[in-house]
């Protein structure tokens, strides 16, 4: 349908008509599984259709360093006696343990491999602190891993690398309900996180799709940013203190729950985004905002990127302090969610683009009245075509899920590479477009199976500036993996870019840290690299 | 007043009967200049009455370190023509520059006094980067100098540094409509950067009192808090770039415009407070966010402390998005602004406690019906005594004046021991009590000539848990201070504070580190120090 003529008609027919055709029955959880709820299982044969390649074998050009020992029944015992109990490990030195090691020798999209002998599950700094030191000086190489969700590898063994799991490190410590300061171990899951401040009516400052299973000192390890960045801010602002150990063994207690304290360099900023190269971050100091009492969702269609464009600029300018999220998804990406799940669209037609609107207040009817005014507005002067107001809790979570599904649905389609990238706002779609055009050019796309490509999908955080371009794949080729890249990395360096938005390096991206940073930084990265960890034992073959 | 029966009355009064007794008339420029409008004179010869000790002096334990060699007229000889052009320094080696250099050999608060004999105002970071590489191979120590205006001497040299001034790297190099991303030089004034953001519907996200005189490349040296951090958060979430040059010479390229871009070490965060000691910013990129189309600004009256505390938490609740700025005053306080100014108070009564609250939102008529709600509550509950909201914009600046008066106000009774402190809500004002009755029972305090201590005075920023101690004297002496000091240090460090919140470590906290950091994060900071800085050329014998 096109833009109404009639704007008060128009926001009359938004709001008091049940516009909202997404009821609770649409959305099952049997029909869609979003990642917010995935969970790690205890064996990947539960999956067993889906063979893990070795990430050794992804990666022919990684040799195993040979500075670093293999894992030893000495070793073994060495850990054994520290952590105390069996619980604490996993032990496949000393006997078969393939099943047990196997959800920590992978991720949850069972794209990298490794081949750990050995998972260690410390509970406090003290013992990851003994743990580091052991291994610093027998050349053990490490790799720290959360709730294993990221997206890049990052906390995945490549060869016999020790996992550190943070698991049973799971302590709240303490939240103080005057300031909203939360102190809590590494471990701890971020929707318990957020439950725990919930119940004293604050938030945590992150929220993103792997909430039930990623651990809070995974999110300050990668930087983690998710879906309401826009609102809250990032890590390096929200974050007040860290406790971390280094290689060595060394204890960093900065645990500090002061909003200010110019006292030295703030050095706890290197662990946030440093993916385990430098550290293992075991407890966290975070600043919460109040919980918003009202939350308002639209959901809109809209003819053109740039039409996209022009809603963001009138959200940001009339929503203000109360938007919390921009996101922003194509055409294809919501028709394969509606082809996955078999769910009706909330909107009757069909648009080039679509985006999702949230609002956070204090106040609901202060808040509908803005949201209104602003779809008023936008309906009104012809920027966005249609739109539909969630009515309540269930309707939300029905819309959140057009954009949330996009994941899982693309996953049910075959094989995805996916691009996390931020891209000034003018250009962020037409990367979209130019490798879509640029994929047909080559004869690579098409509907029927003899094309390997299925579709090129663009959503995202627009209110970040970052855009997820995702090429469904019927299967993985050099063909296409070639065609894509690395253009699409010059494709972005020439923008001003960033090739990982939100996602990090791992090793997904580690080759690629050029087309996003200058060589004087990478050098400089190296250098504090060689400062914490000069054996190099911290997360190797990744990162920098 | 006590608190009105009739809570309706009360916000009735409070609103309809022009209650703001502060008209424009009360504040006129030359009663009151607050710090907001100081600026540098270029001599200090304005004030000969208040004659400068130097630091050096006054600190008789610090020597001029040997290893850095004296400015000699070979050295000024190159500086002259690596500039290009005389008015790019102040050359006090090959003739006398006493009055020319007098202000860069100050503060403004004439605290400290340095013997620098050359200043250097480059104009781009490659003429820094020549001036520092010269400097590292030559041994030659330099103070980087923005606005100077800091509280702890980090910006004034304290034997014969060069001076390496950024006012005039003064570019606004971007900014960006659709993002709110602003690039500009080191040099800009932070009021300068506000205005040009202003234009465009956007807020720096920093104010504070020397707005009219700090460099924005400064308020990044020294991580700057100021009154809207509340809401804004601090300059580690909104700085999203930075160039800056280090000794030798490397010019970091980091200036991103890019929200988020998780490609590596987020390294420049280190220079966020570093004050100059391990290289110097010259440019930011920084994100604003929208500016705010409704100001609102109420002051109130209460009678203790634990009201105070009442009065925050119900405003974090009840105004929560919209809340900018939460100031709490102590009722000496603002006794001093009266007398000095001899304006009217806002308010009939007189109490221990007064509360400065700002709203900044996107809708005036919201915004005023939560804030009225917000009073009604407060007033009813007897959380507030009394109170009146700012009916405009100039009322708005003359309720700001009784808190952004106190610095001044305070400076005109003679000198002033300042303590910038982080404290944990719950005990932030008792630090005010404790130190009260310390110099009462030394009987050091009095209102007769014959005691040194005038009055002990807290105010500062509550929403950030951030207390200003002031101690105003009628002269310094080392009876007071020694009753002041380390005593005031052991009191924070006790309640995990921070013995410098905002103003940073400079030459007047370097000594007293310890008592807010712990001896493993000293160790690794001097660790940064020494890898950037290895000669130590950098803003030596200040920060660590």
């Amino acid at each position: 349908m096109a833009a109404p003529r009639s704007v008060a008609a128009a926001l009359r027919r938004t709001r008091l008509s049940s516009r909202c055709r997404c009821t609770h029955t649409i959305f099952t959880p049997t029909v869609v599984q979003t990642p917010r709820h995935f969970s790690i299982t205890t064996s990947n044969r539960a999956d067993p259709y889906k063979k893990i390649q070795l990430t050794a074998a992804a990666y022919p050009q990684i040799k195993r360093d040979p500075r670093f020992a293999e894992v030893t029944k000495e070793h073994v015992q060495y850990f054994k006696q520290l952590l105390g109990t069996d619980s604490a490990l996993i032990d496949g030195v000393n006997a078969d343990a393939t099943d047990d090691l196997a959800p920590f020798n992978s991720d949850w999209m069972r794209k990298y491999g490794g081949q750990t002998r050995l998972v260690l599950r410390p509970q406090t700094a003290e013992e990851v602190s003994k743990i580091l030191k052991y291994c610093n000086e027998n050349k053990l190489a490490v790799v720290p891993q959360g709730g294993n969700t990221g997206l890049v590898g990052g906390s995945v063994p490549v060869f016999d690398e020790i996992v550190i799991n943070t698991a049973r490190m799971n302590k709240i410590r303490s939240f103080d309900q005057e300031s909203g300061v939360l102190v809590a171990d590494a471990g701890v899951i971020l929707e318990v996180a957020d439950a725990h401040v919930g119940e004293h009516g604050y938030l945590f400052p992150l929220d993103l799709g792997a909430k039930g299973s990623c651990h809070i000192g995974g999110n300050v390890a990668t930087n983690a940013g998710g879906l309401r960045l826009l609102r809250y801010g990032s890590l390096h602002g929200n974050v007040l203190g860290l406790e971390a150990v280094l290689p060595d063994g060394t204890i960093i207690d900065s645990l500090s729950t002061l909003r200010k304290n110019n006292t030295g360099y703030d050095f706890k900023q290197l662990f946030i985004g440093a993916e385990g190269t430098i550290g293992i971050v075991t407890g966290v100091s975070i600043l919460c905002p109040p919980r918003a009492k009202a939350v308002n969702v639209a959901y809109f269609g809209l003819e053109s990127y740039e039409q996209v464009r022009k809603a963001f600029r009138e959200a940001k300018g009339q929503l203000s302090e109360i938007l919390s999220a921009f996101e922003l998804m194509d055409g294809r990406s919501q028709g394969i969610v509606r082809e996955s799940t078999g769910n009706k669209p909330p909107l009757e037609g069909e648009y080039p683009f679509y985006c999702l609107i949230e609002t956070s207040g204090s106040n609901t009817e202060h808040d509908l009245a803005k949201l209104e005014s602003f779809l008023e507005h936008v309906l009104g002067e012809g920027i966005v075509a249609d739109g539909v107001l969630a009515q309540d809790e269930t309707q939300i979570q029905s819309l959140w899920r057009w954009r949330e599904g996009i994941t899982e649905s693309l996953s049910h389609l075959g094989g995805t590479y996916k691009y996390d990238v931020s891209i000034p706002l003018p250009e962020l779609y037409q990367l979209v477009e130019d490798c879509k055009n640029r994929l047909t050019e080559k004869g690579l796309v098409g509907d029927d199976d003899s094309f390997p490509v299925r579709a090129v999908v663009g959503y995202g955080h627009m209110g970040d500036s970052n855009l997820h371009l995702n090429v469904s794949v019927r299967q993985y080729t050099k063909e296409v993996e070639k065609a894509i890249e690395p253009w699409v990395y010059e494709w972005i360096a020439k923008r001003n870019g960033s090739i990982s938005a939100e996602h990090g390096l791992g090793i997904a991206k580690k080759e690629f840290i050029g087309y996003s940073q200058n060589d004087t930084n990478i050098k400089l990265m190296k250098q504090l690299k060689n400062l914490y960890d000069p054996n190099g034992i911290m997360n190797p073959y990744k990162y920098i």
